[in-house]
């Protein structure tokens, strides 16, 4: 059962026919080069397209290729035992007496060899690309030391060279304090500044900046001076933002231009305000919501009438969201959070593209735009957040290539 | 990518060895006939087994076979539509206007051919069977009427002989007043209990029966009626209890000896004290209540306390759990019921095989029972509750076979 080397699969090149868009018009498309070279109405195709290789859809719903865009994939171990042991009634500070938490992630991660780590991501990235993920973002950040938070951005771009993904990187070195660290906040922030983001950059590895900003994590004060470090570098910023608590953190990400801002439970009125006027991303994570019991939603309504584009990801990362389905995260936004469905697969798409700053290549079936879509086995788009556990796809296409599955 | 029809599934007959228990101990088993003829430490095998073919499992963590004991899974139709409505701000009187609600799905299921309700379940069975689902239930429901009833019911045999997976029918006819009984509940009961019943029994579609006993379905002399005529024929029941309300139908269902009383969400201390005592299992049903949004939760602690076995299910069904992941109701126990790892496990396995009456032949790995277990790609039996929306299934063996996947 193991799949053909990406570069193995088919061909996507030449003509699609029998597809319905999301709203289930006919549609037809052609492919060259990875990317879109023809999109329009069946009726519309140029006569040159008649002699293209072609690909019959059999009447299958399309949509763009989905996009994960807020992802720490790529980690030593797994915590399972934790989870086991705090549902047997184990406290937190028990969980920590035998190593639990994030710390027993960033000892795994800096004990795995980056073939370790790549084996481990691997397995994991297979269900996501299996149910239609074309570009996802992963974050470093259980490194938490140059050596090991490089081994981890190398492990993402191996991930994507093997197995045909776009994937965009983030540096998040100020996702925790290491334990060496200990009491000395301000001295690693100065290192994440000063030595590991420029080097790490150096090495073409870093395509955004990330931040947890929270009490329990980074100051406002501490996430700016990484900010201002990235903006010195010509670095996109995001943030782990108002997860917990409202630090104000939104609006200062807006202020730097923020790509995305993510979890923003906590999300305040003028922070809204702030990132809709910087055209912020707001990236909710359902699973997170979901596995740690919160009860406090995300502003939707206000982001919603402010006019901030939402976007919609796993999140997953060992601790608070083990989650490997985007689709079930499009349930979970609709029936936890009231998304719409039409909000809930933009925010998988588009959104999520634009979260990225990949707005001008993906996320959207548009001439142009790189060959990534998936047919899907459902008669009309709602099905795809309705029904939850499965994976209605019947194949994907990604860069190109008949990536996944068979027409 | 079309699957081999099942009787031409490689035989699973032989020794099996490189298997680990769910405690991690090293395993091994022999399968001949459909059903385990050996198991054990794998230094106690008898030496005759060493000329038997050989299957090596290469340390794959082994349980036994999934038990999906709660579905609606054969109807016409799907609500993805309804779903994206209520998102959208249409209130239950607007879906209803259209069409909506549970009628819907009983026009559907009328309307539908034979064939055609076995073309839809057949597909919705794939995803539960590919990650290790070997018995599952089957209720009818949406029919409301003798011929779509039995339409129903005779799907649900279909699919056990097409797909080699053991089914369990379950005869509901008191599901909901079928609109042209409207104002005639008991007439309703009447037929149920005087022609449907008797008839589908003497066709052998039925291997339980069961009743909604709600305030917005049948009263509680209602179901007790239909137990009544449930006991005539020899059938054991189950019951739809509790969920929305306390009703008492967990201490009537208890008087009768039913196998299981589902949902009870609102089940009192002395319905779990007659639950204890009839040995009825507690059927948990997290997906619906995640998709209603529930905020009170089963009484967990009061049935552990009183040693009733739980068991967890998907229920799925178009409108309150359109959910086709049963190890996703594992994560959900534990994340929203806060059942132990172990609790979860027991509860798709040997405490679902007892709600189904299967409790001397399916759910647990032991010397004649049937030849179901599956293989995981998982470290340690929590990973099957902590990881969601994945399926870590290396391959399943069902009624002797290698049904899916591969070693
Ligand atoms: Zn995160
Ligand atoms: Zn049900």
């Amino acid at each position: 059962m193991t799949a053909l080397p990406f570069s193995q699969r088919p061909s996507a090149d030449g003509l699609w026919t029998g597809l319905r868009d999301s709203d289930g018009q006919p549609l037809a498309l052609t492919v060259a080069d990875g990317r879109i070279a023809w999109l329009g109405a069946p009726e519309a195709l140029p006569a040159e397209a008649g002699a293209l290789p072609r690909h019959d859809g059999g009447g299958a719903l399309v949509t763009p290729g989905l996009v994960d865009c807020h992802t720490h994939l790529v980690y030593g171990g797994q915590r399972a035992n934790e989870f086991a042991m705090r549902l047997a009634g184990a406290s937190y500070e028990e969980v920590a007496r035998v190593g639990g938490g994030i710390v027993a992630t960033v000892r795994a991660t800096r004990e795995a060899s980056e073939d370790d780590l790549f084996g481990a991501a691997s397995a994991r990235l297979a269900p996501l690309l299996a149910e239609g993920v074309c570009a996802i973002e992963i974050k470093s950040g259980y490194g938490l030391a140059l050596e090991h938070e490089r081994k981890q951005l190398r492990v993402a771009r191996r991930l994507a060279a093997a197995h045909g993904v776009t994937v965009r990187t983030t540096f998040l070195g100020a996702h925790a304090l290491p334990p060496e660290y200990a009491g000395r906040s301000s001295d690693y922030i100065d290192l994440v500044c000063r030595e590991m983001l420029p080097a790490l950059h150096a090495e073409g590895l870093v395509d955004a900046v990330d931040v947890f900003c929270e009490r329990i994590a980074f100051s406002l004060e501490e996430t700016e001076r990484v900010f201002q470090a990235a903006q010195a570098l010509g670095l996109p910023v995001k943030l782990h933002a108002e997860q917990l608590s409202d630090m104000g953190g939104a609006a200062l990400a807006a202020r730097y231009g923020a790509l995305s801002c993510d979890h923003i439970e906590h999300l305040s009125p003028a922070g809204i305000a702030a990132m809709a006027q910087s055209g912020t991303v707001a990236v909710l994570l359902p699973g997170a919501y979901y596995t740690l019991r919160d009860t406090q939603r995300p502003p939707i309504d206000g982001l919603r009438a402010a006019g901030v584009p939402m976007a919609v990801s796993t999140d997953h990362n060992p601790g608070t969201s083990p989650c490997l389905s985007l689709l079930l995260m499009m349930n979970m936004a609709c029936t936890l959070f009231r998304l719409t469905v039409p909000e809930a697969l933009a925010g998988v798409t588009t959104h999520a593209a634009r979260a990225l700053g990949l707005a001008a290549t993906h996320g959207e079936l548009a001439v142009g735009r790189a060959a990534d879509f998936v047919l899907w086995n459902v008669q009309e788009a709602a099905e795809l957040a309705y029904w939850f556990g499965q994976r209605p796809v019947r194949c994907v296409v990604r860069q190109g290539r008949i990536a996944e599955g068979a027409l």
